[in-house]
């Protein structure tokens, strides 16, 4: 058995998710079925982690084991034929044998974001998280930088997640503005359920005047998700990359 | 009657152009499907110009005469409520009687936009025509250059389009490049029918080297649409703004 590594772009718009459901559209379900479609094998996806219903991605990885003999660098191209538009693999390789998305992945870069405009945007409406109000960039820019470090982040991850686990390190934040956009990457070795997503909701807080960037600490600090800010919603959300 | 005058978004991809259709959904029929409910009044929409199929707008705009006494600022609320979540007014506005949106206008200008990129991109699907092979930016802007001016575009205009009528003024271009984006933006006193993607196409035939960015002046004076470039997709343009 060879083990084939995929790069995957979608537009997560008109999926139900990246994990597969037996009811729903999902971008595991319509890949599983392209490759079975190309290589006539029922094959396991391994991601390096799910996304949630509207969360776009432009680098998600995924792994599979097979017989096939199609070479890895051409599988794209095998599977692309079979593939729904809104999906798409933009690169394949055969890889070592102990190659396993998840488990091997040890960083991977989020980007959100933001339409800053008053009046709903027709062209932007899966692709953002259109907020009214002006928001002060410069205040955003000076609070997202105390997300960097090795840290418990309780304070924004989904209630129902486990609590036990929750330190992660952000290697890095960027922040820029052009136009009406404000977009943030994010570069850690593991995100919770939702963190990016909490983090740009209270972002969004600060931007407006109702948290100021200085009590971003304390509010990592307290370990206590009722305490940010909002979770943003899916739509502004991209994986980026995942690095191995 | 008052005359309000709308600015208009919309995502191009799922309409029928903008000019209304009995059997088709437009943009146009959207907006006096929503004006009406607004409003109880039929009312005919005068629009700057049509767009086609696939075709985008941030800066549409229409006007109409109506009886309704709703302040000519405050419509856009009123109608946004009503309209699909791919059409928006971005604004709204009393003008005076004599305010016509075709006949009133005097500059306008679009966009185009490329993405450079081999394997196909669910993203942008609808949103940017993607060209595979690298273009050269470099010559791409030399060639832009020479499409500023009064000139016959007869060589830029689909051919059921009357022979007669071809000279336009193109006041000003500009193309940039934003990693694998290109884009640029064209204005001017008018423009005929698909002028500016028969543009967009012999600028890819340019950048894949095809053509010589000095081959346009000699181009445009042959005034042979045989002789220029593939019309590009509807899927790239987007019209920005009219000016009146």
């Amino acid at each position: 058995m060879r083990n084939i590594k995929l790069t995957i772009e979608y537009d997560g718009s008109r999926f139900n998710g990246w994990q597969k459901q037996s009811d729903q559209r999902t971008v595991e379900g319509e890949l599983e079925k392209a490759i079975k479609r190309t290589t006539g094998e029922e094959v396991k996806l391994i991601a390096s982690g799910r996304t949630d219903t509207g969360v776009h991605a432009y680098g998600q990885v995924a792994n599979f084991l097979t017989g096939c003999t199609i070479p890895g660098e051409k599988f794209l191209y095998a599977v692309n034929d079979r593939l729904p538009d809104d999906v798409s693999v933009k690169a394949s390789e055969e890889v070592a044998r102990s190659f396993h998305s998840r488990f091997s992945a040890h960083r991977k870069t989020y980007r959100y974001v933001f339409l800053n405009e008053d009046v709903r945007s027709p062209i932007y409406r899966n692709y953002a998280y259109q907020v009214k109000h002006e928001l002060d960039f410069k205040s955003m820019k000076k609070a997202i930088k105390h997300f960097v470090g090795r840290q418990d982040y309780s304070s924004f991850v989904a209630n129902r997640s486990n609590k036990q686990k929750n330190i992660r390190t952000v290697y890095s934040t960027r922040i820029r503005k052009d136009g009406n956009f404000i977009e943030f990457e994010i570069e850690g070795n593991g995100f919770l359920h939702n963190m990016v997503r909490i983090i740009a909701g209270t972002l969004v807080e600060v931007g407006h005047g109702k948290r100021s960037p200085d009590s971003i600490p304390g509010l990592i600090e307290c370990k206590d998700r009722h305490l940010s800010g909002h979770t943003a919603p899916a739509e502004g959300l991209y994986l980026l990359k995942v690095f191995y």
